[in-house]
């Protein structure tokens, strides 16, 4: 008996004819793929779509499969092929479902016309009431361009979708949050923010979500000047309190007092900022960074951080090193200076293998795999929402990381970001700020 | 013992520190009103929002009760009270879910980073597999800039969510879409076309809804034009399509044929003037409309309708006679004429007794009370995803009557709009002539 460890779904349409199936099957037999589960995705007046399992030897006998069911021609067509990750994509992640039963003209007269004209005069007469008697201040926009895709870079935003998804996925599971993906067709801040102004009584916070540098900045900042409503680009706020909070568990573990630490912060990026502004709301008294770019360098300047000349200066300089670069091995051993902390945190491989930074003489050093930022904004949108609050300030943000601190156990960075305690707390925590500034 | 058969919900929100909550339940007792059931809306780290049902003898010791409540001080605040309707409403009618159980960091891996990262992949190579790997193609945006709000008017987009959250809840439970409301704080065509494009992406279709006349014909011609995916008024063809629907049931019940019989339209506004389409569409030749607007008029004469001078004409030339003004008693009894098919459709009052136009003369007479745009959006967005329709088309439309019709029983206007059959056999009828097209 041949190995079979390749398993793949193929989503076949057919015409919705008798036959057409057995072709398709009997096709994938005789090219030597061992049929699973068929699962129906869509039955319509004229076609038929469906998941068909295949287990094969090879890639290569994959192919001849999905060339044989092609080669069938008459309507029969394959539409893709999943693997696991794919399949549990399929028809996407998310979905908006009604919170209550329609099973009664009284039912549909409650909640569609007439007896929904009560509800909307009384939010026009009190339009703060709309807080109470809609979906609005517990839904939360998450919004992109597609210029800045996790690792990938300028993808589109269509490319982007499944990370949007997987945001509103998270939001549901740890915050009980409706997130609605909002894909944006122009990067430009003028256009972006006027867009999003437009839209924005939908909804009752705005996570703005992979967005490139240095157009983030100003649509951030603008948005958060001119709506009502809480704004955070995650890829800045949300990675610099997980961030944070893996500082304050790695000083915790070293003994060392965070905000007495002279802090170093490598690649300025929209990450690396506000890496540096976090640190230096949570107390931090001398914050450095490095990057290539003069612009970014001018950005820490007015944010009140220090720019330094070179790697080597602050790796010579800073008891605490942060480094969001995207370059893998750009700090050598040799730079370790004895009893430092190291967080070398690009994905997937680190600026320093942890293991060679200790070895170097490290007091602590780990790498980005725990630092996600999942730990925070389910919580921080959560808590803010809780509160009504109009913004999501600094205070409310390191109140989050300290959060997610007290939740880290001994020894580790980050805690596990599946604990729902984790997320309440942030919540909590951000939630007592929020609401003491009402 | 005094009858008490008020119910209400009083929202209360009370500092978290033991006692409060006794203090209110003793100022309700005091004056007078009923305690029932106590639920917890929020508990936060300050204060917690409950919801207290109460019954009153009268809407005076609510009042009083309310006073009660509020002259506590302390921060304890009332936030509202509910009757039946608004309670269903409480914390909105709709909300986001992820689709998958997010269980384990292998989960995790797969719903998000890194996984998440083959997924835009493949969707960065070949867009069109957004279909089958987002929610996209089974999600449509619900769009409104709050200027038409069922007949309240221009009432605003805050004040219309609660009925974009209905017909969300409707396209749930009835068709299986994910329907996303956007409240535009704009009515400039130019701006709404502009953020709907810049938005659309996000979106497998958009249902324009309450949007005023004349600027809807202007958003959703536009819209339908520059944008590859369907785009419907509902307000406009929504109604058309179960307006149709019913005339064609009643001249079954009538023995009418509807595409020889001269058919006259009073009121030409959105909904008018898309009923006189609709007609048209179907095949009916002679197709009259009156309205005070000589620019309606206008529309009409430049759709292929015949504008006539005044309602008595109207009256006195036609078979069939739709009403939609808004004016109730319009149609006096000694205008109609013998064997007249009367559809007299503005809620919640008609144009004309039923009753009183069959005592007149009329074959058949109804109100709109059993004509519900329910009966079509739902099933019509459900075919033209499921075939990947670029547009809405009235050839599609006219199948949705037809189908809407063929469920309805002998004598009645139309078919129950919780029997799922209905919904199907629309979606069914759509998706046929829209496959056709591709």
């Amino acid at each position: 008996m041949t190995a079979r460890n390749i398993t793949r779904t193929i989503i076949v349409e057919t015409p919705s004819r008798p036959g057409n199936l057995g072709k398709v099957t009997t096709a994938i037999g005789q090219a030597g793929g061992d049929i699973g589960d068929i699962t129906t995705i869509k039955i319509g007046p004229l076609s038929t779509v469906r998941d068909i399992t295949v287990q094969f030897e090879s890639d290569e006998q994959l192919e001849v499969v999905v060339r044989a069911i092609e080669a069938l021609g008459g309507g029969i067509y394959v539409h893709g092929v999943s693997d696991e990750v794919l399949r549990a994509h399929e028809g996407g992640k998310i979905r908006m479902v009604s919170k209550l039963d329609i099973r009664s003209l009284a039912d549909l007269r409650r909640v569609y016309t007439p007896g929904v004209a009560d509800v909307c005069r009384v939010i026009q007469e009190e339009p703060e009431k709309a807080r109470y008697y809609t979906s609005i201040g517990n839904t939360v926009a998450i919004v992109t361009d597609g210029t800045a895709i996790l690792g990938l870079g300028n993808i589109g935003p269509l490319a982007g979708m499944p990370v949007m998804e997987g945001k509103a996925a998270l939001f549901d599971r740890f915050a009980g949050i409706s997130g609605i993906p909002i894909l944006l067709d122009t990067s430009d801040p003028d256009e972006v923010v006027r867009t999003i102004k437009n839209i924005s009584h939908s909804f009752g916070g705005i996570l703005l979500e992979d967005i490139g540098s240095p157009h983030c900045f100003e649509i951030e900042e603008r948005l958060k000047r001119e709506l009502p409503i809480p704004v955070m680009h995650d890829d800045q706020h949300g990675t610099a309190v997980v961030t944070l909070a893996a500082a304050i568990s790695a000083c915790r573990a070293t003994g060392i007092e965070l905000r007495d630490a002279v802090v170093g912060q490598i690649g300025l990026g929209a990450a690396g900022l506000a890496i540096c502004r976090m640190f230096m709301a949570y107390g931090v008294k001398e914050m450095s960074g490095v990057d290539r770019q003069a612009a970014a360098l001018d950005r820490l300047r007015q944010y009140g951080g220090t720019p330094l000349g070179s790697l080597e200066e602050l790796m010579e300089k800073c008891d605490i090193v942060v480094a969001t670069t995207g370059v893998p091995g750009l700090i050598k051993p040799e730079m370790i200076r004895q009893g430092q902390v190291i967080l070398a945190l690009s994905n997937p491989k680190p600026e320093i293998d942890p293991v060679c930074a200790l070895k170097a003489g490290a007091a602590f050093a780990a790498d980005g795999r725990s630092v996600n930022n999942v730990l925070g904004f389910p919580g921080i949108f959560r808590g803010v929402l809780n509160a009504g609050a109009r913004d999501i300030t600094h205070e409310m943000l390191v109140a989050a990381a300290q959060a997610i601190a007290d939740c880290t156990s001994e020894g580790e960075l980050a805690p596990h970001p599946l604990d729902p305690e984790v997320h309440r707390r942030v919540a909590r925590a951000v939630e007592q700020v929020a609401s003491q500034k009402n």
